[in-house]
C-alpha cells in the first residue's frame, strides 16, 4: 500500500499519528515561512503543510509540484489552528516530513473543480480527467449504491438474478438492431439484444418463477439528446402472478431506492388509465406534481361563429393560476412556442380572468364576457387566471396541451426536481395503428396480454383493446413499463396475425418461444425499469449522459477512444464482409 | 397472485389451513380410489391428494392431467399417513377440494429428472426444458448466489462497481475480436469487449481508486470444448497498491466465496514463482491437491550409453506411489497415452521399484540396478512405486510430464472435486517470443508492469524480465489473473516498442491511454476473475457450458434460438456492407 489512511479519514481523535497518504494535489498555497496543499483522493481532501524553515527537502520538492500531480506524503497529523468546518478533515492537517513525486502531471485541458471552465466536448475527449470532478464522481456512486439497493430488495423477495445472451438473434420487429458478424458461420449474423424479452419469458417457462438481471441493451436508432446506442435496464419477470402482484413489488422497489438513496418517504402510486392520462395531461407520462389538467370545452364553446372552433374536432383549455398579468410579449412567446415544429400547433387562444369579474381574450370579436364566464367555469378558472385554449385534431390538440401545460408548469416553478409524484399508467392500448406501415403495431410488444375482458374486440375492433401493460411515470418521465404476458400458444399466433406476421415470418422469428409455451407456460408478467434515467432522476439531473462512466455522443462516437473505427481488411475478409460503400454524390 | 403458497414451503405447523398452489405436474399415481399429484415449483414438491369418492369434480379434471402440465390447486393442508423425510414438505399433503389447469403441456423430448434421458443437443434445444431439472436449475442459483457474494465483499471494501461499455474499438493485439458495424458512421465498427482493461485504467486514473465490475467479454476464438464466445467476468482495479495488497484482497474475496456458499475454510494461498511451477508440475496451473513432483533427473541417467537420454535436453521424472503393480498393458496404455498428439511425447521409460528392492526398467539394458538406485533415490521413490520418464525438448518435456502428473493423479483418485487447493502463481515472464510472428508478445498484456528490478533487462534480455503478474489458480485451473500495471507514459512507450508496435500504430490504438497516463496517473493493479469457471469449479461440474443459461455449442450457436442467423439485405444495406462469400470448391 502506498497510504495509511486516505484522504478522507483523518479527524481530530489522529492527532499526533504518524500517516502516509496518496493523492492528487488539488491546490497548493505558498504564503512565505509556510506552504500549504490541498490533497485529494476519492474520500476527501487533506491538507499538507510545509515550514520552510525546519524541512529544506520537501520544501525543493514543492517547487517541482503542480496540480494533478499524484503524490504521496508522509508527515503527522495535527491540529489546525484555523479549522475548516467545510470538510470532514477540516480540523486537522498533516506537518510533511518527507513528499515523493508517483507521477507528474500536464496541466489538464479544464479545472478539475465542481464548476469546470470545460465544455461539453472537451469533458468528453477527457472523461477520465472530467470523472475526477467530485459531481461526476458522485452520480458515479449513486448509481452504484442504487444497483446495490436494487439487488438487496430483489434478492429479499427470492428473485433469482441471472444473465441472459448478449449475442442473439436478429429480429426486424421493433427498433433497427446491431448486428455483429459470425466468423465461424459465413453469412450469418448475431444481434444484440434490444432487451432479454424472450429469455427472460423462457426462464419462467423454465420455472425460475423469478428472474431480473441488471443488463446492458442495445439499439442503433438515430440518437436524440438523451438516448445512448447502449443503456441499462433493471430486468425482472415474475410467473404465477397478475398485474397488481408485479405493481406492489416494483412500488415497493422504488420506494425501497427513495427511501435507501434519498432518505424519503413515498406515499402509495396512484394508478391512472392510460384514457384519462391522455385526456387530462395530453401525456401517457403526465407529470402529477402540478395540476393545471387539460379540459375538453368543445361544447361550451362551439356554435358562437367561430369558424377555427366551429370546425375543429376538438378544443381544449388549460388554466394557468395567477397568470392574468401575462403581457402581450409573454401571451407572443407562449404562441410561438406552440407554433415551433416540436409541438406543430396553428395558434393559441387565450382569456385573461381580470380581478374585477371581467374578461379580455384574442377572440373577444366572437364570444361575449357571458360566452367568457362559461368558459372559466369549465375549466374553474379564477380571477386572476389565466384560460389557454388550442384545438384541432383531438389526438395532436390534446398533445400539445400536454406540452404547454409542461411549459406553463416549468415557467411558474411548480417541476421541483427535488419532490417525487410517481404514478402507474395503466390499460394501455393493445395496438396502434401505423399510418406508415398501415398496420397495427404492438404498443408495448408482440407478447403483450390484451384484457381478457377485450378479447372479443380482437376481430371487430382492434383498436379499441385494452392491454394488462403498465408504465411506471415519475414527474414526466417513463422510468419502467411491463406487461402482463400472453402464455398461451394459439393466443400468441393470433396476436402475431394481428400484427401482419406471416405463420412463416412468426415460426422463423418467435418460432422458439410458441413451441415453448406447449410445454407447459405458467402464467407470467414482467417490468423493466430504464436504470439510466432512474439514476439521473434520483441524481436531479436532466440527462442520463451523466450517470454513464463513459457516454458515447449524439452520433453514437465516444470520442475519447475515438470508436468505431476502420478495421483491418483481414478481419473483414475472415468474415466474409465488404464493404459497400456509395460515392457521395 | 396465483397461490398462496409455493410448493416448498408447507409444513406441520400449516395443517388445516386452506391454501392455493401452483406449479407443474411432475407425477401422477393413481391408486384407485385415491391418486396422487406430486406438484412442483422452483421451490420444492407437494403431494396433492384426491380423494375419488368425495370429490367427483375434481376426479374428472385429473383424467385430462399430463406431465408439465401447469394447474392451479385449491384444497387443506393434512398430515400424511405415510411421511416422506427425503423432501421438506414431505410431513403433509393437500386435500384437494379444486383443481384448473393453466396451460397443458405436451410430452417434452426428454424427462424433466435429475437424471434425465436427454442427450446434450436436445437439452440444449429445448434448454428452457432442461432448466426445469433441478441439478441445472440449483447451478444457476449458485452463479446468482456467488455474484451476490462477490458484490457484498466488495462493496464492503469501497469498491465502485461501475459499468464500462460494450461498444468500444478493435485493437489487432491479443485475441479476436468480435465487431459491429456503425450505421451512423458508414465503413466504421465498434468492437464488443475482450475485457474493460483500458477503461478500467482510465477509472484508476480518474480517482475512483476501487472499481469492480460483473461483466460479459466476448472473445471470437474457435471454441474448444470449454470456451464459450461470450463469458463473463469479476472484473477489478485499484489504485496505490502493490502487487500483496491485491492478492490480499482477492484471497480474502475468495476465502469469503467457499465460506458463504461451500461453508469451507481455506488456509492462505500459498504463492509459487511461476519457474517452479514449470519445474515442478510442468504447468503454469499446477494442481496442488497431490504431490507427484517433476524432477529433474538429467544428470543423473546421462552418460551410460542409452543415446535417447544422452542426446536428450532434459530428462524428467514423477514417482507415481504404489504402482509398482502396474501391469504390461497398463504401461502401454500409459505410453500410448503420453504419445497422442495433444501431449505429443516421443515415448516413456519406467522403473517399477519392486518390494524385495530390486528394479525393473523398460530401458534395463543400458542401465545397471545400482544406476536404477540412484533413480529412485533423485526422485525418492520407495518400494512398490513407479518411477515414469520422458526426456527431450526441456519445455516440451516439462509440460508432458505435467499432464501425465495430471492423469496419473486422476487415476489414483488424487484428485478429489470435494477439496479445494487455491494458490498464487507470481512472477511470470513479461513477454514470450512468438515462432510465428518471429516477435515478442506480451504474455499478460502490453499494460503489465516489469520488475522494477528486472527493467533493465529489457534491452539485453527481454524474455527474461519477469512481470509483476499473478494468477489464482485452484485445483490445477486458472480462475483468475492480473498484474500491477505500467502508469508510467515513457515506459509504456518502450513496452510497445518491444511488442513491436511502431509509435504510430501505438498512438492510433492506445494514444488515449498513453496520454491519459500524462494527467496524473496513479500506481495501480488489477485483476479478473473468470466466473462461468469459477462457479463451475464450486459446483462440482467439468464444464461452464453448465452454470451459463443460455450456452452456445462449440460452432457459437445457440441451437434454441437458431442465432447465429442471415439478416435482411436492407440490414446490410443501411450498414453499407455486401456479404463477400467465396464459392466452396
Amino acid at each position: 500500500m502506498f497510504r495509511t489512511h486516505t484522504c478522507g479519514e483523518l479527524r481530530m481523535a489522529d492527532v499526533n499519528t504518524e500517516v502516509t497518504l496518496a493523492g492528487w494535489v488539488q491546490r497548493i498555497r505558498d504564503l512565505g515561512a509556510m506552504t500549504f496543499i490541498d490533497l485529494r483522493d476519492r474520500y476527501g481532501i487533506t491538507q499538507l503543510v510545509v515550514d520552510e524553515e525546519t524541512n529544506e527537502l520537501v520544501t525543493t520538492k514543492l517547487t517541482e509540484l503542480g496540480r494533478e500531480f499524484v503524490i504521496q506524503a508522509k508527515g503527522t497529523v495535527r491540529e489546525r489552528s484555523s479549522k475548516n468546518s467545510n470538510i470532514e478533515t477540516g480540523e486537522i492537517e498533516i506537518a510533511l516530513s518527507e513528499i515523493q513525486i508517483l507521477n507528474p502531471a500536464e496541466l489538464p485541458p479544464f479545472t478539475i473543480q465542481d464548476n469546470t471552465d470545460g465544455g461539453d466536448d472537451l469533458r468528453m475527449k477527457y472523461r477520465y480527467l472530467d470523472l475526477r470532478r467530485n459531481t461526476v464522481r458522485e452520480n458515479l456512486i449513486l448509481r452504484a449504491k442504487m444497483a446495490h439497493a436494487v439487488r438487496s430488495y430483489l434478492n429479499d423477495k427470492k428473485f433469482i438474478e441471472t444473465e441472459t445472451p448478449v449475442l442473439i438473434k436478429s429480429t426486424p420487429e421493433g427498433a433497427r438492431d446491431f448486428i455483429v458478424p459470425s466468423r465461424m458461420n459465413e453469412g450469418e449474423f448475431y444481434a444484440l439484444p434490444q432487451s432479454p424479452q424472450v429469455f427472460k419469458q423462457l426462464l419462467m417457462i423454465a420455472g425460475f418463477d423469478r428472474y431480473y438481471q441488471i443488463v446492458k441493451c442495445f439499439r442503433d436508432e438515430d440518437l436524440r439528446a438523451d438516448r445512448q446506442p447502449e443503456f441499462t435496464q433493471i430486468d425482472c419477470e415474475m410467473a404465477f402472478v397478475e398485474q397488481k402482484d408485479v405493481l406492489e413489488t416494483f412500488e415497493g422497489l422504488t420506494k425501497f431506492l427513495f427511501k435507501e438513496t434519498l432518505n424519503l418517504e413515498i406515499k402509495e402510486f396512484p394508478w391512472m388509465p392510460y384514457s384519462e392520462a391522455m385526456e387530462k395531461y395530453g401525456s401517457d407520462k403526465p407529470d402529477i406534481r402540478f395540476e393545471m389538467l387539460i379540459n375538453d370545452i368543445s361544447e361550451t364553446v362551439k356554435g358562437k361563429g367561430f369558424g377555427v372552433f366551429d370546425s375543429a374536432e376538438f378544443i381544449g383549455a388549460i388554466c394557468a393560476p395567477n397568470c392574468a398579468t401575462y403581457s402581450r410579449k409573454q401571451l407572443d412567446q407562449l404562441t410561438n412556442w406552440v407554433k415551433r415544429p416540436q409541438i406543430g400547433a396553428k395558434g393559441l387562444v387565450y382569456v385573461k380572468c381580470n380581478d374585477d369579474g371581467s374578461f379580455k381574450s384574442s377572440v373577444d370579436k366572437f364570444y361575449s364576457q357571458d360566452d367568457l364566464k362559461q368558459w372559466a367555469d369549465a375549466v374553474g378558472a379564477k380571477p386572476h387566471d389565466l384560460i389557454l385554449v388550442m384545438s384541432g385534431d383531438r389526438d395532436k390538440t390534446l398533445s400539445a396541451l400536454g406540452e404547454l401545460r409542461l411549459e406553463m408548469g416549468t415557467q411558474l416553478e411548480l417541476r421541483d426536481k427535488n419532490i417525487f409524484k410517481p404514478l402507474w399508467v395503466v390499460d394501455f392500448p393493445l395496438l396502434e395503428w401505423n399510418e406508415e406501415t398501415q398496420r397495427f403495431h404492438a404498443m408495448h410488444h408482440p407478447f403483450t396480454a390484451p384484457k381478457p375482458e377485450d378479447v372479443h374486440l380482437l376481430d371487430t375492433d382492434p383498436g379499441k383493446v385494452r392491454a394488462n401493460a403498465y408504465d411506471l411515470v415519475i414527474n414526466g418521465v417513463e422510468i419502467g413499463g411491463g406487461s402482463v404476458r400472453i402464455y398461451n400458444s394459439e393466443l400468441q399466433a393470433t396476436m402475431f396475425d394481428k400484427l401482419g406476421f406471416t405463420t412463416e415470418e412468426a415460426q422463423t422469428q418467435f418460432g422458439f418461444l410458441m413451441n415453448a409455451f406447449k410445454y407447459g407456460a405458467p402464467p407470467h408478467a414482467g417490468i423493466a425499469f430504464g436504470f439510466d434515467r432512474l439514476v439521473s432522476m434520483f441524481a436531479g439531473l436532466d440527462s442520463i449522459r451523466d450517470v454513464i462512466a463513459f457516454p458515447k455522443n449524439n452520433s453514437g462516437r465516444d470520442v475519447m477512444i475515438d470508436s468505431p473505427s476502420p478495421v483491418a481488411q483481414e478481419q473483414l475478409d475472415e468474415l466474409s464482409l465488404k464493404l459497400n460503400i456509395k460515392e457521395k454524390e
